[in-house]
């Protein structure tokens, strides 16, 4: 963040940033709370609705995509209109699903082949709904998409790790308008997972219990950065967040492994999406996000010390020099204030 | 990366991704060469030239921001016009510089004071110039100012990092047209440079080698990612780049901290810095860009085992959820062809 501000819109005041570490990674984080933190002192930059155009989503392009390798129906054959979910793989995918594993060196560098797994998950055919938009019935099902997607992925046993993500507007890198999320299945445990798993597994050696399951207990007692709680999840403002109105959906029973939740789980955590993403819509208007699931390496476990959760990032302060070099982030929003702003936004 | 173009610009061909590992931090990064990677292929953003108005660092408006802590001058009494470069505190600074370093726990969480210096480097009284347009011997007051600084700060020994910086561009975090760089002193050495720093001395111990050493020998040998050498900086696109046109500038003679470096290596860095930058506002149209200085934790070193260096990132693409969920970096542009380019563009 680049903060010298030549027209100050706040008076000079006591000024007592916080600096707060996240227990799990240990990743420092400022809270700058002399700083806009109102939502009304951000920029705003709506993602506009979507534009009109040809779209490969849309019903009667679907050989514009790659073969569908999984699709929910009302009607149609494969790659025919009628489908209520569809999953295709990428059409320019950043890894190729063939070939071996070659693991080479360069000099002193080391390089292996690109292989890998990247599908868009297409979240309808409505091409303009938000995910705050869409009945709840249809988020269940591309969780079901999800779940089917992953669990089909990691038989194949070259796969170490699978991510799920949705990037919602332009300033979240996404590049088309059409409601869809993302997965990409990898050849290693990348090392920021490898770090968080890790360090999960350091705090459970040392208590014997989760760390996940201790936070969601201390943020269910204090209550201050608690946004709602369902009997199934918590969705709470983590202590030392990234950014303004980073919003983290905790399911309360422990679980490693997103693939593995049940139908109930399922049905809840769409519940649950729906409502959160409203409250941000509805708070920070139509927001750009990245939501990301965060789940234990496919061919390990079930882990005692890791828990699934899904962390959703608004995107409205740009990451500037200082947290790239650093990790160290700038937060002008406490999260005890976000939390509450999404609290009284209700919706759920 | 949101990849799914419905415009598909290039033919399917035949798709070979790698994957490059860092080897200094163990991060991969994914070389999708079959994507846009020839300079023209990215959407272009050229910064705009700054737009008219009141800014704080133009002559006669010293008032504007907090006292100055330094400043090189051909005329003019503190706080008055006359300097060539100037540093004063940020008017908004993240950190505060008062206090004691009260740390506390709060239920399982850690917490401390925000103590820390925030100052911006003003490069110079003209609103307009990059830092390609400005003349070499700016640049190499800057570079003083920088020093000077670091110096100056790491005499408090409550600071145990001093991050210099530079965001070009509102792409790279810049909110400010005049042309300025940042410093900020932190209480703590940051999770990212702890790792690194740690890596570097893993690496030490096993060879008895610095690996910037080694990355410069081997650089220097295969000449494909070196952009340019002079008897004391190697500029190289690195092996593993998380962003296309990723620079980076080391000393070839080992030194573990930026502000140890001596009038000669000053002089010869301001000529470097000003043909690299240059040469990245040529290729890719004055691009959005965050340099940052690599150096060792101030009260730490001489170190044997860590070597100061500028990386300089421009910022043609937008990190989205992929990325910020694994530190798995997507990269369109192959680092042989971004210094191929920077080496055609000439300028030194």
């Amino acid at each position: 963040m680049d903060c010298y501000s030549p027209y100050p819109t706040a008076e000079e005041s006591p000024y007592l940033p916080e600096l707060r570490k996240d227990p799990l990674t240990g990743r420092w984080v400022i809270i700058a709370n002399d700083r806009a933190k109102r939502p009304s002192d951000f920029i705003r930059q709506p993602v506009p609705p979507p534009a009109p155009g040809i779209c490969p989503f849309d019903y009667g392009n679907e050989h514009k995509t790659p073969p569908e390798v999984l699709a929910y129906r009302n009607s149609g054959g494969r790659d025919e209109p009628g489908w209520r979910v569809r999953v295709v793989p990428n059409k320019f995918p950043v890894l190729g699903i063939e070939g071996d594993l070659d693991r080479q060196g360069e000099g002193m560098y080391d390089k292996m082949n690109g292989i890998g797994a990247h599908e868009v998950i297409i979240e309808g055919p409505d091409h303009n709904l938000s995910l705050g938009q869409m009945p709840e019935k249809l988020i269940e099902e591309v969780l079901w998409a999800f779940k089917e997607r992953v669990n089909d992925l990691k038989k194949d046993r070259r796969f170490l790790y699978i991510i799920l993500f949705k990037n919602f507007g332009d300033a979240a890198g996404a590049s088309l308008d059409h409601p869809h999320s993302q997965l990409i299945a990898l050849p290693v445990v990348p090392s920021v997972v490898r770090n968080e798993v890790n360090a999960a597994k350091a705090f459970y050696e040392l208590k014997e219990r989760c760390i996940f399951c201790d936070i969601i207990r201390q943020e269910s007692t204090t209550g201050a950065r608690l946004i709602s709680e369902t009997d199934r999840f918590s969705v709470i403002a983590p202590y030392a967040p990234r950014f303004p109105f980073e919003t983290w959906i905790l399911p309360q029973r422990h679980e490693s492994h997103f693939e593995d939740a049940d139908a109930s789980t399922i049905a809840n955590l769409a519940r649950v999406l729906k409502a959160t993403i409203s409250k941000l819509e509805k708070v920070l208007e139509r927001p750009a996000y990245n939501f990301i699931v965060h789940s234990s390496p496919v061919q390990e476990g079930p882990l005692a010390h890791y828990h699934w959760h899904i962390e959703i990032m608004p995107r409205l302060t740009k990451v500037a020099g200082f947290e790239w070099a650093t990790g160290f982030y700038i937060n002008p929003t406490p999260p005890e204030e976000a939390a509450k702003f999404m609290r009284e936004a209700g919706l759920g």
